[in-house]
């Protein structure tokens, strides 16, 4: 079998991709809202005809949200699991969109041709890129060169909920050699890389309440407690003027960077400058005495992510109201404990509460970073692999996202995974117009095919 | 004429009074939303069609914004303006009221009879006591005791944008020997009150912009400001520990209370403790070192009336937002200049804004404070003839609200004012489920009519 066949067969077939891709962003699977229950469904169903059309037996898998999707397909060499999520973030505020998130489309620009809509980065289109490599296998020889499992998860964009059960449940269906996982990116848009250290993550839900209703402020003002008052104290509390975060025992655990790994980053000559320009700012806003790629990869984080209370709607109301809301979430590192963060953000939450208000915290969830053994040959000849399709050599890297599964995968399964994404700092993940460049599906896709077979010929 | 004619005929006619104001109360008169501005319309209608009803002289006369409704009627007394609101606030959080808030009916409770609805104490009932009042006196002698000008206003809950304008245009027309307004309350809801301080008001919004798009807080968090953990920091430092407001200069012109005020006050016998246990708070949240009643009638305050920012619907994003939002309020005191607590409070954001930030100030607007000189003879007529009414002694009395209207009254036609309004402290205006006593709209029509005939007997 040549690989050199495989890739010539990914290019001929590249607009039939296209194609294909476009019919699966035009699904609203926006997994936190309710309201897009039967979308999520509808691309789980999608998932499962693909994969029949490749030959790989596939089901989808109810759980008690949004549902799974397994494939299968026997081969010769190792056993790989291969993951990623067709569910998306909501789309709002949908008026900064330029074009229907839904509505997907190839632009061209500067950059050469991108995908815009929602999903096209996160996660569907670098799901595709493996899916689209298995089809080019397929096609060529009738066979993967490796084992396969494929997990597609419907609930990523949502805490994943029904993740860990599942894994659980079917640890012998689903455990194999090594995990693959797309979702991540290249690194400053052009090395390939694959992330060896995710952060976890904490996300909190905070509601304050003081007065027992809404109040008029000319009659309470100055005497009844607002409660926007307490929780913006709060809010800002969890900073000190440093930018470090102050929950009691927040750094305890978190591990200082092995000077080697130190040096590989100061190699990788990070422009934060541009990375922070790209987005209209300029000074790094993290820790005042670490690097810019120490607090995105290897530091803990807290961000608002968002804040509501009293009137919010045109013109002016003069009401003093009853509650005040915030969601909060922290990025964690490996050694941090999720449920000890969250602890500690209570007693933030308790010290700085008058006496006449209350907290509540609603749902929050948590899950460790986790750090990956790279002694496995599967991440070298990957690397390899990469470095074969790319202009620039592949690297290792970290990652200030939180991909959870990483971590499961380690602790249920016991495998590691090789995580490895073609995403650009601006494909704007999470923000309106989201876009994934034609050139990431493309070599994305012939990137797997070449890893594929670099696994596959391990001794 | 006898007085005693003119309440037995406010007594005899009040079904049909209640059925008139019900009527008003049917129109959703929201000044503030765009959406309701032919409901606006329809309330100087209806107005000017009342007036008509009892022989009065009325017009709509339009303004830049929502209309005034202006009416004349010649008398032998001294000449009096009459002002009311025609607006109301808006309804929102609909889900809390217990009725449609524009359906207004006649409920038993625990304390008599009450007519629920937006606009029934905030101002059309309190208004129609007045227009109720005239009424009875036509009915009863085919004209009023006094020379009477009526000014009912559409935009009081929305900042009053054409007043200004309108009373400078119309000064001749309007400007008389003192002014009625309707638009406050029964002092601890049974000592009948005549206030004579009311405090200013300053309102700002404020949005702080960090990144130029919404970000992805795992690919930015830790890098990028949050311009939420800004304004956070902002609003929780316009107060210091004490709960003194901390811009610069804040306090440098309000005056301390005079001794005899203080000891008046004291003799009020205030009862903290159950006018904020009535709203489910025990602890007063002003400065440290003043008494509760000092906090709402004579000490300037801060609120924050709205925050918002970020993700705020149902589930996680954690997304870094671009902007973040708020609605702060000021009631100022004698003495406070609108425009130089504004320049501070511009000050205070930008000392605390970080250079990737920027600050924008949007439709801010101020009126300062007023006292009324109660050496003019109506206004202890006045006290006399609600004293006559009610079980209890009138008072002079402070209000935290602000009424700027009593403030225009002097500075551009030269007249004070007598503030006078049956509201009590449980009308929950500005809130779900706005009532007003069927007594205070009873007692208030028979105390108007009673302070007509004594002002018209003044030498």
């Amino acid at each position: 079998m040549s690989l050199d066949d495989v890739l010539a067969g990914i290019d001929a077939a590249q607009p039939r991709a296209l194609n294909r891709l476009l019919s699966f962003l035009q699904i609203p699977s926006i997994s936190t809202d309710p309201a897009y229950k039967q979308d999520c469904q509808a691309a789980a169903d999608w998932l499962v005809r693909d994969l029949k059309s490749i030959g790989i037996e596939a089901s989808v898998r109810p759980t008690p949200g949004h549902p799974m999707v397994v494939g299968h397909s026997d081969g010769p060499g190792p056993h790989l699991l291969f993951y990623g999520h067709y569910d998306v973030q909501p789309v709002d505020p949908i008026e900064l969109w330029d074009s229907d998130p839904f509505d997907p489309r190839l632009e061209d620009t500067d950059q050469g041709p991108v995908i815009r809509g929602r999903g096209t980065s996160d996660d569907k289109g670098q799901l595709m890129t493996f899916v689209e490599a298995c089809r080019a296998w397929k096609e060529a020889y009738g066979a993967l060169p490796c084992k396969m499992t494929f997990l597609f998860e419907g609930e990523e964009e949502s805490g994943s909920p029904s993740l860990v059960p599942f894994l659980n449940d079917h640890a012998d269906e689903l455990r194999a050699d090594i995990a693959l996982i797309c979702d991540t990116g290249l690194f400053e848009s052009t090395v390939p890389a694959i992330t060896t250290m995710l952060r976890g993550m904490l996300t909190e839900e905070l509601t304050i309440r003081g007065p027992s209703r809404d109040l008029h402020s000319g009659m309470y003002g100055g005497l009844a407690m607002n409660p926007i008052r307490v929780l913006s104290g709060i809010v800002a509390g969890l900073h000190d003027e440093t930018g470090r975060i102050t929950l009691e025992g927040f750094y305890d655990a978190v591990p200082e960077l092995p000077d080697e790994m130190r040096a590989q980053w100061q190699n990788l000559a990070f422009d934060h400058g541009r990375f922070l320009g790209d987005v209209g700012l300029s000074v790094p806003a993290g820790e005042a005495d670490r690097t810019p790629l120490e607090m995105i990869w290897s530091r803990p984080t807290c961000e608002v992510n968002g804040i509501w209370g009293g009137y919010t709607g045109a013109g002016f109301k003069t009401v003093l109201p009853s509650e005040a809301h915030a969601k909060i979430s922290f990025r964690l590192v490996a050694g941090q404990d999720p449920e000890a963060i969250h602890a500690a953000f209570e007693r933030h939450v308790h010290d700085l509460l008058p006496s006449d208000c209350t907290a509540e915290f609603t749902n929050w969830r948590g899950a460790p970073a986790s750090q990956m053994n790279i002694s496995h040959a599967a991440f070298e000849a990957a690397r390899q692999a990469l470095s074969d399709e790319w202009p620039k050599p592949a690297s290792y890297v970290g990652c200030g996202g939180s991909i959870p599964i990483a971590g499961h995968f380690q602790t249920l399964l016991g495998m590691d995974s090789l995580l490895i994404g073609f995403g650009r700092d601006d494909d704007q993940i999470h923000s309106p117009n989201e876009k994934y460049n034609l050139e990431s599906f493309h070599k994305g896709t012939r990137s797997w095919a070449r890893i594929l077979a670099a696994i596959a010929a391990l001794p």
